[in-house]
């Protein structure tokens, strides 16, 4: 009677849980002279990289809520701001609109991009994420999974917002609409989802608010040089986005790949269309499998077969749990040269060492070899990094 | 015995629970060409106007805490800055004083700013709350409450903070004193408040820290111009508060108001007095009625009679609940043209569509007419706004 | 069955608790003509001294995190800055290394830093603690207790950086090493340590990342200024500090002590060593003892014997309980006029009552007497501070 009282009780209110994640990056650069001279001298860090908390919930049977926030989120200028990341709410069961989610989330768009930084296989995404996908933006979203939960399709409408204040003021548009639809030819559910192959295929038209646009970025590290960088693109009225996908997993073995496809509409001046692309695989050495969540048709927790552990035991031996290791190379390149605008190229190597202690928590090494033909057909350079991660999520 | 092993051990900490609220809105500005020449081109707005977590607790009988910060936050540079909320301490049951709370809450003034923003009929509170009523400040107050629970009695003693670094730091006063009694002539008890009449009266005596003041408000949204603006009026020592206040709910049907006027005393000079005033009426015509909080004398939640839903059943019907509906109108008016000082009227009407999901969850729908007489007898102009929000709390 | 289901899913993932801790501060300053003449006029403040949420879980064993950020920090700007508290990721039980921390937490330094500001007895730490002590930077530490502890030792490598983006980003080192050892010669177990008797002894080497450091402090209190101030000390290679600790525990009476000495090494220009100490005595009137935690050999929270209360009772009477109430005082010294630079010194009494309504709330009193020879050998000079804190934490 009691439970059945408190369920009652429950059932009149929204649940509350808290959760969050933190990573904990040291970053160090390895520079020839001649990568000094056309980059500058990139200096090592340490910092935290995510830093977030929140909470959500859900009640009333059909909704949800969800708020988190990220301490670590500092603007270009390097001042810290409190930056929104989930926060939304969600309406379930709806006829023909399935599951609505309205607020400031992920547009849909990109498997690298929907799957959560707490499970993507390198430290930072490619550099055709941070070129052009569009992260998280307020809108109002419609999201759909097949009965067999072997397709997914989800659009929306959203307005650019930035993470911060002033966030979006003004007339001028800054509008987007998106969709995204998966598919999975092959998916075993023998062994849920030891082997699967997934397809899929994004679209994101957007309005821009600014007519001046710039596209510049990292060699897949959250610090230091921009080493391509298009300058101020002038009269751009829209462009429209294409990103085929592809995952293949085979046990312990994944490989992973998009392309993308930016065009950009100007109301004078030549048109430039933009590339990216990257193939991506990854070998666990202890057996495990990268798990899919087939609702949202993106890559899921890693979970090790036994977690980390090595403890002296009573009679003075000890005894070892080697949690998951992870062996994984990307291999990315953007292009940002066209029609007279010279952002340069991009072509990043990169090899990474994921050891997972349990599923909430991990260590990363990432060394990427970033061979750049920078801006303005500057003389080509190379640029190394060196990252290492801590993180825990809850 | 577990259970009161647990209870006894909970006795010996302070509880811990989350909180948090999210309102996401959506601004848009209808204005003429005089409109745009008088006031600027007011740019449409999307974003967070409030996301706030916090916590909140109890303890060792008589003792309860609670700590609220919002993210949403931002000055008049538009720079983002987390802003304390409701951060106190509160004891219980203390003789004379009864019950205490020291912090950072807010001051026992206006039925309008007492009722959370989670309840208030409209999206924003009236011209003459963003004038003159204080919020939040750092004080200690005593609240009471009659034994039959038809009056409450509120007094304080408050130093005039900013909810943002660097807080009050002078030698110059910026003190307060407030003070706020209510009455209930008439209650349903039988309904529990579905018929009520309360009568209010607050007044607040505040020294300033600053002899240089300036009283400027927006058309009744969180964004864009101030409509009406005092300038700096300089050599003001302190001012004196007072504000009646009168609601009626009587069903589905409610009616409130408040006239507000502030008397200012200047070092040289005339010494200005300004009025506002305003009067709502809203209906439900879901047949809910607003409910009321006889401890805090203000209005609470409300609480659909049936949730919203809308889904499509096995049997491929659609099932629904349409939540609650209410329809309002506000009238306010605010006047700071007095001894010398041209800061404008301004008389608003305000019309709004309220969609309450479940009692934790709302649309609203606001149109703002702002009849404008500017500062420096200006000519008369109007300004248009359109106002949306998605609204949880939890 | 249900709650060993529930076990088993709670062992699949990490526990979520929340804490924070609110204090609120009201300083006010004395001061004579020459006090104002030499340090300025201090102004009277209002402010959060702390107001901080955090999350905390343990999961898998012998993991552990935390992350805790503090909304009420402002830079010297009195710009505020979320800054990040304890950030940490901690495994247990590792042959050789014990317990190791990943992250952002307190170097292993000085007594009265590692007692948390929730339990030390004064409201702020005395001044060699603002001049040199480490306190929060990124890094690993591991921690040793003996079987029967009385002993404990740690030690870590740390980087220096700030609790505010850009936190460190150079190639010039910033680097640390630090350790602390402490030692039990008696400790009453029959009591749980109403007796006791601590040494420590603490150690830190550190690599400066900017050559010019400068070392200023305030007297004991966290706003207003600073009375001595080396200025910029140009070309430093990097210091050592060392640390001796002592503390006495005798049922309500309490002594404690720390002589730290810093040793500055320059590149060019002569090398100077500066010194600091404080001596604190407590008495509480309500018979409790400071309360230590052998595991951290710092000392713990206070737990009143009675809580604090005063209701009136259903028969008119009114019942009472005090609390806990202690009497404190410290004199501590800090002399930066060492090879060439002028940083004056300061000798600080401080005379503190503190009321504790229950374990986890208090209200605190000082008033400090500064005696400063200033910078630059100006004249003499003193300056008086009242403080008053309420505290919260959970």
């Amino acid at each position: 009677a009691k439970e059945a009282a408190a369920a009652k009780k429950n059932a009149g209110k929204m649940s509350v849980n808290v959760d969050g994640r933190v990573y904990v990056d040291a970053v160090s650069f390895g520079q020839g002279a001649g990568s000094m001279a056309t980059f500058g001298d990139a200096q090592d860090t340490v910092q935290f990289r995510t830093a977030r908390l929140g909470a959500f919930g859900e009640g009333f049977d059909v909704f949800n809520y969800k708020i988190e926030v990220d301490f670590a989120a500092r603007d270009s200028t390097d001042d810290q701001h409190t930056s929104f990341k989930d926060v939304y709410i969600g309406v379930k069961d709806l006829p023909w609109l399935n599951y609505v989610q309205i607020g400031h989330f992920k547009e849909p768009f990109s498997l690298e991009e929907l799957t959560s930084s707490r499970y993507i296989t390198f430290m930072e995404r490619s550099t055709l994420n941070s070129a052009f996908v569009p992260a998280r933006n307020v809108g109002v979203a419609s999201y759909h999974v097949s009965e067999n939960e072997r397709m997914t399709f989800a659009f929306g409408g959203f307005r650019s917002i930035k993470d911060t204040p002033p966030y979006a003021a003004n007339d001028n548009g800054g509008y987007a609409f998106t969709m995204r639809a998966t598919y999975l030819p092959w998916y075993d559910e023998a062994t849920s989802g030891r082997g699967l192959l997934h397809l899929g295929l994004g679209y994101s038209y957007r309005d821009v608010d600014d007519p001046n646009q710039r596209i510049r970025v990292r060699p897949e590290v959250a610090v230091g040089p921009r080493v391509v960088d298009t300058g101020i693109i002038t009269n751009v009225e829209d462009y429209h986005l294409l990103d085929p996908e592809i995952a293949f997993v085979y046990g312990p073995f994944s490989i992973q790949s998009e392309y993308l496809v930016a065009f950009y509409n100007r109301s004078a001046g030549a048109d430039p269309t933009f590339h990216g692309a990257y193939v991506q695989m990854s070998y666990f050495l202890t057996g495990e499998s990268r798990s899919y969540n087939r609702e949202k048709g993106a890559f899921d927790r890693v979970k090790p077969i036994e977690n980390f552990f090595r403890v002296r035991t009573c009679d003075g031996d000890v005894e070892t749990g080697w949690g998951a290791w992870e062996l994984a190379y990307r291999y990315s390149w953007l292009d940002l040269d066209d029609a007279g605008v010279l952002g340069g190229t991009t072509a990043d190597h990169t090899f990474g060492i994921n050891w997972y202690w349990n599923p909430y928590m991990r260590l990363m090494f990432n060394y990427v070899h970033a061979q750049v033909s920078p801006a303005n057909n500057a003389p080509n350079s190379d640029i190394n990094v060196f990252e290492m991660r801590a993180q825990v999520d809850f």
